[in-house]
């Protein structure tokens, strides 16, 4: 069969104008082939789709913010309107959980997320106008005039595609073309996203070109798309090598690169609120770990320990729920066996089984999860049980006393998050703890797993290197995540009739700007 | 003679620990040495200078903020009494004029710099404090924990210095240690300013670690040590193959880099501005293309100007002025060759000498200044016109009519500036050619020339890549440069004990925070 869906670019959906083959989804609990042919595109595609891109950033850019607004509200109601089918799909490319995970978590996310990007449009405070009436100055966050290349994840067929998730959302938002290269594990979930987005894009009128949607790529092909100096910025979820090698090549052509690339989100459980709760945390560790396949970045990777009975009884009732959990259903292949490979790094360097055995199991991508456990002196001196295992997995690192907890935490790499349990009187020594982690996390937690990542403007799903590309900026939060996507513009001594409406004296009187150092919504001239 | 004046690492003053070599500094107006001997620090001086940065990392972030403001208080309040002194260094190591120059604009930029870093420190709204208080949420901006390494320019030995200029008053204002390497061009300049820093870091009991003072490193090892995972950022002021080779290198491991690297600053001069006021516009074009030997980031190195009698008019006038001027002296060698070689770089596509000679003159690294000119389809094609000549000369390229002259801005890279000068009639051509020049530059100006650099929260000094690595950030404009040296924290359900000062409930009252989606300055809990 040669029938393959189409690409969209230049606008509109057309055959792929040089596909280099074609692929098909996999059903993960079959490891079966599953649904149409996508093409796997060559260097035409992808020059059309900049070419069409950047012909649309201008008029993109010039676009009234309400209308960039519209947009994405109509997207997020065609997703609601298409949210039976979305599910089925994504469950079917997937074998992520209908209910609650795909119907009532994820794609509610995407669409709340999409429409808080449209409040933010609205709003227009994500570009931060700051203006010195005496110098003449006015300066704020505006679109870049150049395409967001976004690659999607494998493991958030909403809330994270390349079409419909954080990044494309912001890029939007920030009124910059996308071009979004979709995770090839889900290309008939992205495929459907995709129908809704661009008729949304036509219906209130955006420029078609907005949109450009390639399904795979390959990884040369990828690299020099990512390394186009027509590109305004690159936004990549995924591995560490392949975000590594995209963060080279964009690099190099000045293009900045967001990318959200490993974490091994350490999980520090102190003595007192093993005793107090040792039982209630082994469950919510263990639930956190194997939700979703422990398919998570913000998966909680290394726990760490005490020695003695309050540890040991907590190490005994995790080690037991992970013995007789049911194996859960990986991505795909690639996933199941980068998974492996990561548990069997750690068990080259030294780490014992405790409970499940990380095998493959059953049909399908299906795999034990498992609990394995090292002690400190171990963990800090072997890199190999730093690695990350991207599955229903995780290391329990066993200290002696506080001291080598807090050096457990200084031999850690950058990290999207980093959690600690202590009781009431140990705050003294969450202090201290904290103190150490607090330059290798994004987010510092206090007695929560670190699983959930509320869409909220006080986020931060980012980290230092190497968890993310830069230390100041957020995937995931709005306005915040926004303001990847924008360039700082400063206007010296402009007629007012030249300047952006935020810029100029009177605005409608609801943002909040920085006027000669103060934050007010008052119109500049105006009798207060 | 052998004995060195000594580099300022590990908390003190000491000879170099492994010198390649030493070196003085020029007397620029009669091109022979002068001043003492300077090391050229070896591998062990710069492990030492990072070592020693890193180790007092965590002590400085943990200062208190009033500490950090009252050291950028106490140094500006030093460079004031040692003014006289300052400028007499200065002058010698780089020619610029004594009066106005150096003692009444650049050192009281400097001093004036530093307070305002001071008064942002106390202020912190740098921080961008966001509160979500049902999610449980707050992030703010916080200290890398690690080194800013520094590479100051040639042109501001105090403005722009690595001890003394933004980029340390920045760094130092977000509590991050500066690892100096200061410009070789003025060594004595830079040692006097590090004594008067390193005696104010003692007396306000900051870590004596938190600033490191090189003079010299051999390429490959300036290299190695931006490339260096340890350091937290790298800001650079410079050329723009040393720039790029440095980015190439902090960008693979990791290390976020801010750089300054090369502009041509486009002036567009429409048809009515000349009409009204030509001759003044060559005036002011002539003074700012020549001001300090014309060795500006911000030096307008192109006008644009329409064929016809007024544009003639023009040129001649600005023709006659550069023919007349006093040959300007350069700061180096170095800089007299890179300038003429560009010039020659201009003659050789083309370009037609239209006054000046751009030819050394009389002693030292003198040089006449020089008006080029090309017509607009010449300057379209032909990149070597594009390029950058760092010193008192400018390109005038003719357009036939007004759309010509945005098919110029077109064909322009990235640029710190682009200016546009328009009468009232010229409204929709300023605000049409402003939408192509908008994208390219990093301040639009209306009418004024592009050299002034005010110290303004507004001001926007970058620009889009390749005039700058990142197009979201400014070198100058507190408390935005600030936060370049950030990274973001979250903290996520964190005890409020834990919470540092900006992100606890009740603060002093007077930070403006956005709790909830609003910017206010009330407590949480506090009823209003």
């Amino acid at each position: 069969m040669d029938a393959r869906e189409p690409v969209l670019i230049e606008g509109r959906w057309q055959a792929s104008q040089d596909a280099q083959g074609h692929f098909r989804a996999y059903d993960p609990t079959r490891a079966v082939e599953s649904g149409p042919a996508f093409a796997i595109s060559g260097a035409r595609d992808v020059e059309a789709a900049l070419a069409s891109a950047c012909a649309a950033a201008d008029a993109l850019a010039a676009c009234d913010p309400e209308r960039i607004a519209d947009f994405l509200s109509a997207y997020a109601l065609g997703i609601e309107h298409a949210a039976a089918e979305l599910v089925a799909l994504a469950h079917a490319e997937t074998a992520l959980p209908l209910q609650p995970r795909l119907a009532q978590v994820e794609l509610p996310r995407t669409t709340g997320q999409l429409r808080q990007a449209a409040r933010a449009v609205r709003e227009r405070s994500w570009t931060q106008p700051v203006i010195d009436t005496a110098a003449g100055l006015r300066s704020h966050l505006a679109p870049l005039r150049k395409p967001v290349l976004v690659f999607g994840p494998n493991n958030f067929p909403f809330a994270f595609n390349a079409v419909s998730g954080s990044d494309f959302a912001c890029a939007i938002a920030a009124r910059n073309p996308v071009i979004a290269k979709v995770h090839p594990s889900h290309p008939a979930t992205s495929r459907r996203l995709a129908e809704i987005a661009h008729r949304a894009l036509i219906e209130t009128g955006l420029p078609t070109g907005s949109l450009q949607v390639l399904y795979h790529l390959d990884p040369e092909l990828g690299l020099r798309l990512a390394g186009d100096a027509r590109l305004g910025a690159l936004a990549f979820t995924g591995s560490r090598n392949a975000g590594l090698a995209l963060k080279a090549a964009a690099d190099a052509a000045g293009v900045p690169a967001y990318l959200e690339l490993s974490s091994i989100n350490p999980v520090f459980l102190l003595e007192g609120a093993l005793r107090e709760r040792g039982d209630g945390l082994a469950q919510e560790f263990f639930a956190s770990c194997t939700m979703g396949a422990g398919q998570f970045c913000t998966n909680p990777g290394v726990v760490v320990v005490p020695h003695g009975e309050a540890g040991d009884r907590f190490v005994a009732a995790a080690a037991e729920r992970f013995e007789q959990a049911p194996a859960g259903v990986l991505f795909s292949q690639g996933v199941r066996d980068h998974f492996l490979a990561a548990i069997e790094a750690w068990r080259a360097a030294g780490a014992r089984n405790l409970g499940g055995g990380a095998s493959a199991q059953g049909e399908g991508y299906r795999v034990q999860p498992a609990l394995l456990t090292v002690e400190a002196a171990e963990f800090i001196a072997d890199a190999r049980l730093r690695g990350e295992a991207f599955g229903p997995a995780s290391l329990i690192v066993r200290v002696d006393g506080f001291d080598e907890a807090v050096r457990v935490a200084q031999a850690l790499e950058g990290n999207l998050t980093g959690t600690i349990y202590a009781n009431d009187e140990e705050n003294a020594d969450w202090i201290r703890l904290a103190d150490a982690l607090r330059p290798r996390v994004g987010r510092l937690i206090d007695g929560r797993m670190p699983t959930g990542v509320a869409v909220s403007a006080a986020m931060n799903h980012g980290g230092p290197f190497p968890s993310t590309g830069h230390p100041g900026f957020t995937s995931v939060g709005i306005p915040a995540a926004i303001r990847r996507f924008a360039a700082l513009h400063c206007y010296d001594n402009v007629r007012d009739a030249a300047l952006p409406p935020e810029l100029r004296d009177h605005t409608s009187g609801v943002l909040a700007r920085c006027i000669d150092g103060r934050w007010t919504t008052d119109d500049i001239g105006a009798s207060v």
